[in-house]
Formats: C-alpha cells, sequence, structure tokens
C-alpha cells in the first residue's frame, strides 16, 4: 500500500485538497502561454519513451491483479500496455501538441455605434474532471487535451489500472515540471477508495468546472444522474441510417455495410436501418445479404422476414437497443417522416444518417432529426473528432449544453467579452 | 381559488404534466419558421394592449395582497402596473419579434480533405425555466426571448404577481395561438404552491434544459445551490475600476462617478475604485470628492481617509460587498498586478475596468483579470446586452458554461453539427 492510499480514511478532506491544488494550477495554466504547454507536452512523450520499462512493471502489476480479480479477456486487453502502445500514447501527446492552441482566439469582434469595440476571447474553462476505467491510455490523452486548452485536470483511473496510470501520470508531471508549469496541473486521483467517485460528482466543493466520464455503460449512468457539476457525456450511441426510396442502392450498401461492420464496438456505429418502404422491394435484399455475407447478425419486422428469411424476428426493445456488435435491426418505414419519427422516438440524439439522391428529402431529414450530428451520404463511423479535423476528442457529447457532438480542446474552453473604449460612459 | 391552485395537493404530478407539455412544444417550436414567432409576438403586444384594463385589474388584486402582507414599498413598486409599464412590455414584445432568428446560423462551415462537407449549425436549447420574483413584466420579456430562439418556457414568477403574471401570460398564449404555435410553449405554472420551485430544481424529469433565475440574492443562491440543472446567473455584482497611475484624470473620474451613479441598483455598477498608488496623490482626491458631491458615501483604507476626512473606515467586508447603493470603497494599490489580486480575491467574476493610457498595462489586465466582461477605459455600466447590440438579455451569467455574461437570444441556443456527403464511407 502506497503512501497516497493511507491518505484514504479521510477521502473527502484530501479530494478538497486535489480541487484546491487544481484551482490554484487553473489559474496559472490560464495565463501559460501555449510554448510552454507544447514544451510539456512534448517533454512527457519522451519520458513516457525513456520508461518505457517501468511503465510495463507497473501494468505488469495491475494485470497480475486484473487476472487475480477475474476480469474478462476483454477488460485485461484493454487494460495491457506493450511498447507499440506506450509509443502510441507517446505519439499521442506529440499530436495534442501540434494542434492550435485554442486560448486567445478572439471568436467574434464587433464595434458599437458609441465607438466600444467589444471581442469575445477564449479562455480556458477551468477544471476538469475525468472518471475512467481500465484503459491507461486516457491518462495521457484526457491530461494532454485539458491542458492543451488551459485547464487543470483531475483523473480518476480505474482502480484495475492504478499503477499503469500511476507510472504515466508521473511522465505527465515531469513533462509539466520540465516546462516550468504548476505539477498539480494534471493531478491522478491518489486513491482507489471509490468515496473519491463521489467527491468529484459532487464538484469538490465548487473546484470542479466540468466531468468527463470515460467507460461502460454504467459508469456513464451513474455520473450522468450523480453529478451535481455539468458532464460531457453520451450514455448511448443508437445510430440510425434512413435508406430513402430515392437512395442509388449501391452507396446505400456501402454506407449500411460500413456503418455498421467497420468498427461494430463504437459509439457512431449503426445499430438500426429503416427503409424506405418506396425502395423495399429493390434495396432491401441486396443490403441484408450483403450485412449477413459479412457475418451481422439481421432482426427485423415481418417484411424484412418476408424478404430474407435468414433475418430474426425483432423485438420493440431491438429499437431501443445500442448492440456494439456484429448485429442490426431492420424496420420498413413510409417515407423520410415515418424515419424522423422513429430515430425521435427510439434514438440517443448521437448520429444518424440519411442517403438519398432527393436533396429536398435530405434537407428535412438534416433539419428535423435532432442528434448531434446528422449525415447525408454518408457514413455515421464518420462521427469522431479525427474525422471532422478537430484533432484528438475527449469524448462525444448528446448533452445541448456548451458541447455537442464531439469534445475537441475547443470545446473545453469557456470565453470572455473584452470592451476597449476611449472614456465612454453610459448615458 | 381557481381552478388551477386546486391541483397543488399533487404538485409533482402538475409539474410532470408541465414539463411533458413544454417537451412536446419544443420539439414543434425548434422547426418554427421565424415568421410563426414573430406573429406570435406581435400577436401577444396587440392582445396586451386590447386587454390593459384586465391586466390593471389583476395587479390590483395583486397590490392589495401585496399590501396585506406587508411588502415594502421597493417591492410594492417592482410589482406595480399602469398603462405606461404595460406599454413598455408590448414594445419589449415587438423590439424581441425585430432581433434576427438566431436558429439555423450557420455557426461555422469547413470542408474535410475526404470532400464531407461540415456545418455547425444553431438550433435551439430546449426547455427554458425561469424563476422570478415581483416584477410581472419577466412574464412577458423571457417568455418571449425564450420564444425567439425557438425554446419552450416554464415560467415560475412571484406568488405576489400571481394574477398580474397570468393576465399577462393569457396574452402571450392568444398570441402563441393566434400563429398557430403550441399554447404551451410558453407556459406559467399555474400554482403558489413553493414545492413547484422545488419540482423545476430538480429537472422536472429531464425535461428542462436550463433555469434563469431572476431576483435578489436569496433566490439566485437557492437556484445556484440547490439546482440538478445548468443554471445561468450570477451571485454578486462585485464590480472594480481600477484607475491605473498612467490614467488621465478627468477620464477616471468620469468613468468612477458614471459607474457607480448612473444606476446604482445594477449589477454592472462599481462597488470598488481601486488607485495605483503611483497616481493617488494626484487622482485620488478629486475622485472622491467628485463622488462625494453626486451623494456617494465614500468607505476608505487609511491612504484614502488621510486624504478625505469625510472618507469612513472599510472594513474587510467592504471589499467582499455589493452595495447595490450610492456607497462605494475605495482603496490604494500599488500597481496593476495588486489590483488584478485584489480583484480575483474579493471580486465576483462579472465585470472589471481599468482606466489607462498605457496600452501593455491594459492588456495586462484585460487578459489576467478572470472575469465575464473587462473593460479598458469604459464604464463597468455597459455590462448590458443592449448595450452590447445583442437586443434584449435574459440576465447576465458569471458561470463558465455555455453563456457567459449577457445571455441573449443566441445564448439561449445549441448547435448540431450537419454533414453532406456524395457517399462517403469510412476507411
Amino acid at each position: 500500500m502506497s503512501m497516497a492510499e493511507d491518505q484514504s480514511a479521510d477521502v473527502a478532506g484530501l479530494m478538497e485538497e486535489v480541487g484546491r491544488k487544481a484551482r490554484a494550477s487553473a489559474e496559472l495554466l490560464a495565463l501559460a502561454p501555449s510554448k510552454a504547454k507544447d514544451a510539456a507536452l512534448l517533454a512527457a512523450a519522451m519520458t513516457l519513451r525513456a520508461n518505457v520499462d517501468d511503465i510495463l512493471d507497473a501494468n505488469a502489476r495491475d494485470m497480475a491483479f486484473g487476472r487475480e480479480k477475474g476480469l474478462t479477456a476483454a477488460m485485461l486487453d484493454r487494460l495491457a500496455l506493450d511498447e507499440e502502445r506506450i509509443e502510441g500514447i507517446a505519439k499521442g501527446l506529440e499530436a495534442v501538441a501540434a494542434l492550435k492552441d485554442p486560448v486567445g482566439d478572439i471568436m467574434a469582434d464587433w464595434e458599437r455605434p458609441n465607438g466600444l469595440r467589444i471581442e469575445r476571447v477564449r479562455v480556458p474553462l477551468g477544471v476538469i474532471g475525468v472518471i475512467y476505467e481500465s484503459r491507461p491510455n486516457v491518462t495521457a490523452d484526457a491530461g494532454a487535451l485539458c491542458l492543451k486548452a488551459g485547464n487543470a485536470a483531475i483523473l480518476r483511473g480505474g482502480s484495475e489500472s492504478f499503477h499503469s496510470s500511476h507510472a504515466i501520470h508521473d511522465c505527465l508531471v515531469e513533462g509539466l515540471s520540465a516546462a516550468g508549469l504548476p505539477e498539480a496541473a494534471i493531478q491522478l486521483v491518489p486513491t482507489r477508495d471509490r468515496a473519491a467517485v463521489g467527491e468529484m460528482l459532487r464538484g469538490l466543493g465548487g473546484r470542479l468546472d466540468v466531468i468527463v466520464p470515460r467507460g461502460g455503460r454504467g459508469l456513464i449512468e451513474r455520473v450522468q444522474t450523480e453529478a451535481r457539476v455539468p458532464v460531457f457525456a453520451h450514455l448511448d450511441g443508437v445510430c440510425h441510417v434512413y435508406v430513402d426510396g430515392a437512395a442509388d442502392l449501391d452507396m446505400a450498401r456501402d454506407i449500411v455495410v460500413n456503418a455498421k461492420m467497420r468498427r461494430t464496438g463504437i459509439c457512431g456505429s449503426a445499430e438500426t436501418v429503416l427503409v424506405d418502404r418506396a425502395c423495399a422491394g429493390t434495396h432491401l435484399r441486396p443490403i441484408i445479404e450483403a450485412l449477413l455475407e459479412k457475418g451481422c447478425e439481421v432482426r427485423g419486422d415481418d417484411t424484412v422476414r418476408a424478404e430474407v428469411s435468414a433475418a430474426k424476428q425483432a423485438s420493440e426493445d431491438d429499437w431501443y437497443t445500442e448492440y456494439l456488435d456484429a448485429i442490426i435491426a431492420i424496420k420498413v418505414v413510409n417515407g423520410v417522416s415515418e424515419a424522423i419519427e422513429h430515430i425521435g422516438k427510439y434514438g440517443s440524439h448521437h448520429t444518424d444518417a440519411i442517403v438519398t439522391s432527393d436533396e429536398k428529402t435530405a434537407e428535412k431529414f438534416l433539419n428535423e432529426v435532432d442528434s448531434a450530428i446528422v449525415l447525408h451520404n454518408a457514413s455515421t463511423q464518420f462521427a469522431d473528432g479525427g474525422e471532422f479535423g478537430m484533432g484528438a476528442e475527449i469524448g462525444i457529447a448528446t448533452g445541448r449544453f456548451h458541447a455537442r457532438g464531439p469534445v475537441g480542446v475547443e470545446q473545453l474552453t469557456s470565453f470572455k467579452y473584452v470592451v476597449r473604449g476611449k472614456g465612454q460612459t453610459r448615458p
């Protein structure tokens, strides 16, 4: 047991101190030049590479603990590090360093009739809490994104990745120190005690500005339910592809197969296909056959099952389900309006796509589907900060507040108004 | 007792129904054309004018109730309506109708190397709760701003203004109806039961997206402490004017007097003046004398009192105090850094100004003071959505999330990403 863990008796006090240090660091970071932040990230990447052995040792301890605890093979895989993965983490830090610093950006500026010049200027958001599970790389990825946007980060990794995350965190701290930035700019919660999560969800006495949960449904649900501070997250990604009557068959088939099967485990993968009755006779069977050929289980309504006998019966629950697996639900609908209605009822406001060559129908869908991301003639798998050109992302949010869709460095900022006058007083 | 009040036995059920109707209305409003929203506002203004007598009758009942309850003269004044004030409310509705509709604005657009065209498009925020006290005009002002940005509003007026708010609300509903919009787009909580406020603070089962409190410190504090949904508000407006050593004396005097005395009761009025020791010998006395001459009480540190004997001794508490009255605290500091430090410690992150002819000092102040609004050579009384050119505002927020500074129609929106492709799939 480390010294840090000894302190867990007073988790509330410990976390208050973490919050206080984070707030103090955030004030300094807000004024830190881009060069210093980038230097910290680059130095951390070098330190990671120089400490591969220590990190692998720490990871071996976590893996042994994980096996003892009976973690599944999938969880152990998420936890495992090797030289290649560590190099990937280092490259990730360098990629964040290469992004444009959003702080100080003038988002808008205008002049008033009285001569006042007003600018809306990006500033950091403040202190960002990240609560994650077994992937130790989140320590570096999330810490780096927060730092780039001038925010202090409080990272709470899963207990399974405790030693690995600490070893990676040590490298980040070394980078901060080398760049003359406060070491508490990126803190890792120094206890495995679960009470620390509760303290973060209560906001550390107003010292935490936003929480980003990274992990499974259970974690996200708990954070969204209990957090007293804003949360950037999505609970589900029940993404749809609507194949309109005016869709080109080849395009529709390619997009559906890609949207589902390119990677089935990501939030932007499609879970439901809606096919317009107007083209069901021509499009339904080729789409289903292409999915089956790729090894995808197809569940469908009666029309779908009548078309292809290999399709299973879909239940009401299927339309709500995010499979995150090679399973898809297919339904025949009466045109775009019924598709929009279905998505509004069963969807999760994440990412939804229409395939059609009819511009008017496309615009109706794009306008009326209330999701963070809506696409016309493109795969839902593009729902990703990198694909949007934002660089790395800390997650995808389906809330309507502050950030929606991919959350990159720009979304981790706030703003202030800077007003320049020549002695104006208000009449 | 009205029928609505009879229902108060089951406030939770009543408020859930209010939330459900609001959410359903919000879905329709999100797609409503600008013309319909503006027509509703203009029809409501006409209806207000046509119903002056009914509104004055309702107000008379509230005034009688208020006198019975022993409201102060100031509270009764805030509650009172007359023909002129009702005309002002109608003109306010017309002014909101004349604003640009923010919904559908393309905030940013870019093309990716793979040909995907991405737009970030403004959409309404959703359902906005407004909790206010005695001013019945907030019913119209807040309802109109929410509607303009395509949001459903749930208004909870003070129990003192119950009948007046209902009479005004009836006119808004008539306007909505005339324009073919859902009547529940602007709802007034139909009970005086205070439990309704608690239900709103808990978010009506996820049906409320943000709460805007309008009223005194007690209300704001309760809402900020208890709300489980985001809040647009500021608790205090402890605004500062820092008079730098390089300040022009006439400009500094004019700005200080205006910042404090133009209107002492608004959140952007200055409460503390910080004077650089470098110019205290020349600037302090004329500034204090100008304030005293305008009838302002001056409280100061020892240097201030040595300069002008009419100044009272300031206590530590004074530096934290928002007087909202003709009282000001004055302190001598050692240059801009100490001013920034003082503002960071005692301020409320609302609005702060520097007077100086030194550009470098000004930039340091504008950059390092962490407030929603920072000004150079201009009065803090410009802290106002109208003065910023935003049209009307629903309030000023000092949080860092989503909206900061004046909250106008644009700040009452969210956004979504619209992606247009030609069949792209993700490799």
